[in-house]
């Protein structure tokens, strides 16, 4: 893609409420904009990181047995009222009445929803256990709508629901998610902390929130520093690995605000190790039983032909919450470097371009070629703008790796530039290397 | 994916408004679930299909060098205000207000809110032509819907958004579209002519539908047959070739209903060359000028630096609809058969089982594994059940090819089968090359 042909609106004057930097940095990098109070539009910028972030959710839920499913977002209340959550939602519950007076709702949720799917397919203990999940915008009536898409009306989430036949097994899959969780955080390049925290509107009576480490976090956490340093790749999608996981990360400290106990904290975690910080939450699961299925009446036959209500957990992911989240974990010192993972290019070219001189945008666009012909996802800045200017517009877009075809440029070696990092020359080959690797 | 394990809940009684092939097909094989009148669950089976449908249709508009982006599904009536649709559209338009008493809407097209982003986006004639799109939710709050996705409230639609100076670049923007609609549309196995259409409530002057022929068509079609062998691949992708290929196009006879002229359609056509029958329209393009731009201040400076009103054109594709429309196009004497592009799966192996013989089973877990090595999307039928009603199953779940693990397996050699076409006895590696083909 030629940098002057995206699509790629930089807001110059910032409104007065983007306090925190992802959203700032969101608004000057054409990522999103605004249409109304909370709810945004992603621009192609935005939506290509989105949309990384939204794949990586889908191999890692995959790769546990999840399967792929897509409930609507308009739901009718029916469902809402044999819970008993109409009523209770409050008013973030985004109710809507159709031309026919019908009550409906935009789901904040989908509980009930897939309870409802679940109660009419499935009959008996044969086909558990069962994961389902969903990729679906969902509606939430905040009051006071801020922090850009951290805490906005209309957003992208991953929810997933496990079916079991016992508590026991339902903690298997439980579990799983709680793997699942980690592994997808790690691709991204983030360090999230599992806290067993409080179940809120969901219900239940386990539940732990994701959390990655941030200044400007919502939740203040507790946390011992050991947690941390737990290897992920000692464990094996096995019952007894996942629960001697779980094991591990629960025996260690870390707790949100709400669930915080001082004098325990004092007690089990040594002064040296104990981490005070602010953090994001980025996932939250849950297991809550028959709290949905009893009430609508969602019943299993089990080995015996006794009708049992399924067990249930949910398991919840911010798809458009973590592209902010993302941003305030790695954007520092007025440089923001996207997870190679997640970057909206692989890499861009930025020649020194002259009115009188077109030699390096040539230069520039004969390497373009090469790269897109290996499949490397580029971005050519063809903008006539001055090379400082260029640079400091780059450290906001952030693509992790740069070409700079200027003075420094040889016969066969490229100025080659990792952000954050010093500039080496390497030939073709070696840069090719570097952004397969 | 075993069958077994696939969440695939088939209906057995159907519901007496299921009155199509496509609706009732959905249902039987589980790949919908309504959740409310003509509001609908994709389950696993048809998440798939429409997944597929839904890269095809991005591939092919990012060809012709549009950019993806997402605008939310809930708007403000501000902009709809602004343009003077908001009281014209209709009570279809689903009206919603939030806690704080705004008036909002559940977007049933774009055009307001993507002006209202262009015009505070791009200033000048330097950055045009611009083409932006993107895959969404919308919903019409249809009096009756019928026809299971294919008239439905929620549907899912790719809706792209041309930006021109002057009325002769956007019908250049205007031919691209045309051009990227038929190589979609075949690409999916669809024969889709394009057909002079009236506006409605989008509005303009020049719009085609996309129109696939189906005895159970909506829309009733008069046609020279002519139009149906035209062959795309004599066109490219410059101005020239593509105002050739609509004047090829528009040159003959092809209309709906509402444009029909008995006269003109007796005296142009040679009798043996007329088609009267239905059809689904899949697709509908859109130029209306200034129509949105002018009345919302939408303006671009000229290379004079005169301010004028951007020429704007609409494109829509009903991703969802299109599932059906297929299923319409290919449903026939009770087999549904999946285009090869668009299939659940590449191959499903249907092995003998029975409860004291697990030989076949075991050769088909084998041949599952070398498919799966190779990346072939492989569905197993490991249910044990009789072959006679897995033949009528698969029938109609229609995965265009079969591997069959019976009595005429041979120690090399398996039985495949191509839907509607008899059975061959073909090495692995042969069986490889045709899927792979």
């Amino acid at each position: 893609m030629y940098l002057s042909k995206l699509f790629i609106p930089i807001t110059k004057s910032l409104p007065s409420e983007a306090k925190i930097k992802s959203h700032q940095l969101m608004l000057r990098t054409g990522m999103i904009k605004q249409s109304s109070a909370g709810i945004y539009s992603w621009l192609p910028l935005g939506y290509k990181v989105m949309k990384k972030i939204e794949q990586i959710v889908r191999e890692e839920q995959n790769l546990i047995g999840a399967q792929e499913m897509l409930m609507p977002t308009i739901q009718s209340s029916e469902i809402w009222k044999e819970s008993g959550r109409y009523d209770d939602y409050g008013e973030e519950m985004l109710k809507i009445k159709d031309r026919q007076g019908r009550e409906m709702l935009y789901g904040p949720t989908n509980e009930e929803l897939v309870t409802d799917i679940f109660r009419s397919s499935i009959k008996s203990y044969k086909s558990l256990p069962q994961l389902l999940y969903h990729i679906q915008w969902k509606f939430r009536d905040e009051i006071r709508p801020r922090f850009g898409v951290m805490r906005c009306k209309e957003f992208y989430m991953k929810d997933a629901y496990s079916f079991d036949l016992s508590d026991e097994d339902a903690k298997k899959s439980y579990n799983k998610m709680f793997y699942s969780y980690l592994k997808t955080f790690d691709r991204m390049g983030l360090k999230a902390i599992p806290m067993a925290a409080d179940t809120g509107p969901i219900g239940g009576d386990l539940s732990h929130e994701f959390v990655i480490l941030a200044e400007t976090g919502e939740s203040k956490i507790y946390a011992d520093k050991n947690i941390c340093e737990i290897n992920l790749n000692q464990y094996e999608l096995t019952d007894t690995s996942l629960q001697k996981m779980r094991e591990d990360f629960t025996n260690i400290y870390a707790v949100t605000d709400e669930k915080h106990n001082p004098e325990k904290f004092n007690k089990n975690v040594k002064k040296e190790n104990q981490m005070i910080t602010k953090g994001i939450e980025v996932g939250h699961i849950f297991y809550f039983s028959d709290k949905y299925s009893k009430p609508m009446n969602c019943l299993i036959d089990d080995k015996d032909g006794k009708k049992t209500s399924v067990k249930m957990g949910s398991y919840g992911i911010g798809v458009s919450r973590l592209v902010g989240a993302i941003i305030e974990a790695n954007y520092n010192n007025d440089v923001m470097k996207w997870p190679k993972s997640i970057s909206p290019y692989d890499v861009v070219i930025i020649p020194s371009i002259s009115k009188n001189n077109r030699e390096n945008l040539e230069k520039a666009e004969k390497i373009y070629n090469e790269l897109k012909k290996q499949n490397i996802d580029v971005l050519l800045d063809d903008v006539d703008e001055n090379m400082s200017n260029k640079f400091k517009k780059h450290d906001l877009i952030g693509i992790p790796y740069q070409i700079i075809i200027g003075s420094k440029s040889e016969v066969n070696n490229f100025e080659f530039k990792e952000l954050n990092f010093k500039s080496e020359q390497l030939s073709l080959d070696k840069i090719l290397k570097k952004l397969k690797s």
